[in-house]
């Protein structure tokens, strides 16, 4: 990703910095990034959007006109600004790998860096670990709807905004979907693109069996034809009729795509309709509104459907479009930290997640602990960046989604249901709950 | 803005396109964007994202690499391709000025240029359109709930992405807010800048009014102090303690902010305490999971708040994350087009929107009807570009602010309350009611 300016910031991170530079505070400090809780209809999370945040800490810095525009606002100290011009990330970044299934109260990515380098990337780091885990926390759901059908991101154009639109692509691929239909998600990721035709096309023809002609003309190898502009059945018809003379020129039609009114209904309807004009490999596809949960239901009641476009209720994460999620402060110098805000209180010290299995390999729970003090199970946080350098190459998508298959495939049926239970309450170790003690009564 | 690539649509467009330029198919093309229903909660929308529009119009052309991808994906003509070099918009643009309340089933953009340029920018327009109306509609709820407060947008965290962040920033400004925490929609729209302080920051001093006083320090004219990190009234009687110290390095505390809790009773116990040790000025600012909805309990309880902090459910839409909006073709080559997908029929023809209003100047009603056929009524799409130049200079922000506070005081109280009803459906004039009958007499 071409990273957007170093002032998509908050204001705030910036006036931290300044005091923190007044009074000399740069000592190590350690962050933790979590959700609070789940939202309803989640019982459980995929983290996601560590390579983005990887980049953003490997090339974090100041450019020139940047700090020039600082100093105009009149809110800073000049010596202060010319501190930021040596800013970078020197410190370390540990994590869940992406597509880890994760649970509140677990840190997903834990900083430990001087303060102010540590401080100051805490608005884009949660901006862009938020979105994606939002995104591939709803699209794994659509992946266990519909096993083994073709899942495709249409949500381009009501994603919020163009960030979005790409990153949601790739979270909706690393969390099981085929591919996508915005042609730059392609590019920048390797995510497998898809792409039919629009109403305007057959609309834009005097008839729509000439436009199906042409269409397939222009793409011989992928011709998805779009037959709901005007009568479903009838289009259907047109394209039995139309078949033998593309096949003629040696053009088979890929498919057809039904976006509009019951469409289970339609596409029994269209598929007889095709077996009875021997297009048997003709396949369909479905859009128009879906989420995991009308995906269910198609395929519950036996509908004839290959592939499903899914877009925005997927891409906005329409019933939950946030987690509560937070980067807090635990260490600071050497001192372990906690918040005690109202029912925002924090688990303080440098933490570590340990999962464990059952004989079967099968998900049994995850322990939350100090990582100084490591119980059984495996740990899941990672080292990524030691002192400001990647320690490996990071994980390609291909590997992220198989992470997922894996950990979901490990979770109980209890969980994996889309009207799935809320998962147990993640255990706090007894030296991390000792500790939180300790620092409520020395304060 | 800095444009995203040209690449970011969906792959669709580049098919149709493929499939035109094979039939030489270019002829011109009118489509408009509109809304089709209002989601719950919403009695009207503001309109938003022109400026942006616009811009992606006036530049769009696409870059030497990204055609090298295309060429590399194995599905386009190389002559297609190399077609695309010179594309340009060449069109025309007309639109409802930024800020125009609006309603279901108007068009809020027409564009008429040929088909290929006309059809490949569906996908960018609709995301640019798409968002800054979802979130300006939803701000200014916030703002009819709090007349004469402080609202600031602190949704960066939670946007979904970067460019959402900078584009709620600048739709909740011009809804009605009074700035935003995020630094670069200061620099990229001029939108005002607030920030204050995170917990973290308290928590790293060992002590929490040594926190404050060296915030202050650092901050001499802008110092906001978070008080909720440990004990809220107990922070609150710290500053007061603090006060006459700082007042005699002749540094006034400017507010305090909440971020936790029963805001309104915290507010009330903090304003007392700030009010009995002689801070009458110092202002109380509240944050956390704020909507128009809290704000409005929260004044309507008396709580004493002078600003807002209003971050995820604003910038997400929580409620209504996305608006059922659609770009369709209403004509082509001179012909007036209609989809009829069931429960997606259009109403065909290059069409207008009238307003009217009764003798108070109070808004009665819109009617949309042909652009051939005007009728009594303020007409609402005015020209933005034609022959792919720019008409006029675009408005500035102040002057959508206060399109949007003219059209909005306009509005019955019954749309204008935040439990406002439905609008009346608009009306569509005999004109264009007999060109839809005639086209579907006709297939």
């Amino acid at each position: 990703m071409p990273s957007p300016s170093t002032l998509l910031t908050d204001l705030y991170e910036l006036t931290m910095l300044q005091a923190y530079w007044a009074e000399r505070m740069n000592a190590t400090a350690v962050f933790e990034l979590f959700v609070r809780r789940l939202p309803s209809h989640r019982s459980f999370l995929v983290a996601a959007g560590l390579e983005q945040v990887t980049d953003y800490l490997l090339d974090l810095r100041f450019a020139a006109d940047e700090l020039a525009y600082l100093a105009e606002t009149g809110r800073f100290a000049p010596a202060f600004l010319a501190s930021l011009r040596d800013l970078r990330f020197t410190g370390d970044l540990d994590a869940m790998p992406e597509g880890t299934v994760c649970f509140p109260d677990e840190p997903i990515i834990r900083i430990s860096a001087p303060m102010r380098e540590a401080q100051f990337v805490e608005s884009r780091l949660l901006n862009l670990i938020h979105f994606q885990t939002v995104v591939a926390s709803k699209a794994v759901r659509c992946a266990l709807a519909a096993p083994g059908k073709v899942l495709v991101d249409f949500g381009l154009r009501r994603a919020h905004g163009a960030e979005a639109a790409l990153l949601s692509a790739r979270a909706t691929y690393l969390a099981g979907f085929s591919g996508t239909a915005t042609v730059e998600a392609g590019r920048r990721f390797g995510v497998p693109i898809y792409g039919t035709m629009a109403h305007s096309y057959v609309q834009a023809h005097s008839d729509e069996s000439a436009a199906f002609a042409a269409f397939a003309r222009a793409h011989p190898e992928n011709a998805i034809l779009l037959i709901d502009t005007y009568d479903t059945e009838r289009a259907a018809h047109a394209v039995v009729r139309l078949a033998p003379t593309l096949a003629g020129e040696g053009i088979a039609i890929r498919g057809v795509r039904i976006d509009s009114g019951d469409l289970g209904e339609h596409a029994r309807r269209v598929r007889a309709i095709l077996d009875g004009g021997g297009l048997s490999a003709v396949t369909i596809f479905v859009s128009g509104n879906l989420d995991e949960l009308r995906v269910r239901d198609l395929l519950a009641q036996g509908a004839p459907i290959d592939g499903f476009g899914i877009g925005t209720r997927v891409n906005t994460s329409a019933d939950a479009p946030y987690l509560d999620c937070a980067y807090k402060l635990q260490e600071y110098d050497g001192e372990p930290r906690r918040k005690r805000s109202e029912g925002k209180a924090t688990w303080p010290g440098r933490k570590q997640v340990h999962r464990r299995y059952d004989s079967d390999g099968l998900w049994r729970g995850d322990v939350v602990t100090l990582a100084s003090h490591p119980v059984p199970g495996v740990p899941l946080l990672e080292p990524v960046i030691r002192a400001g350098r990647l320690v490996a190459p990071l994980p390609e998508l291909s590997a992220i989604r198989q992470r997922v298959d894996e950990d979901v495939a490990r979770l109980p049926e209890s969980l994996r249901a889309l009207d799935g239970e809320a998962p147990p309450q993640v255990e706090i170790a007894p030296a991390l709950r000792a500790l939180a003690a300790e620092i409520d009564a020395c304060t």
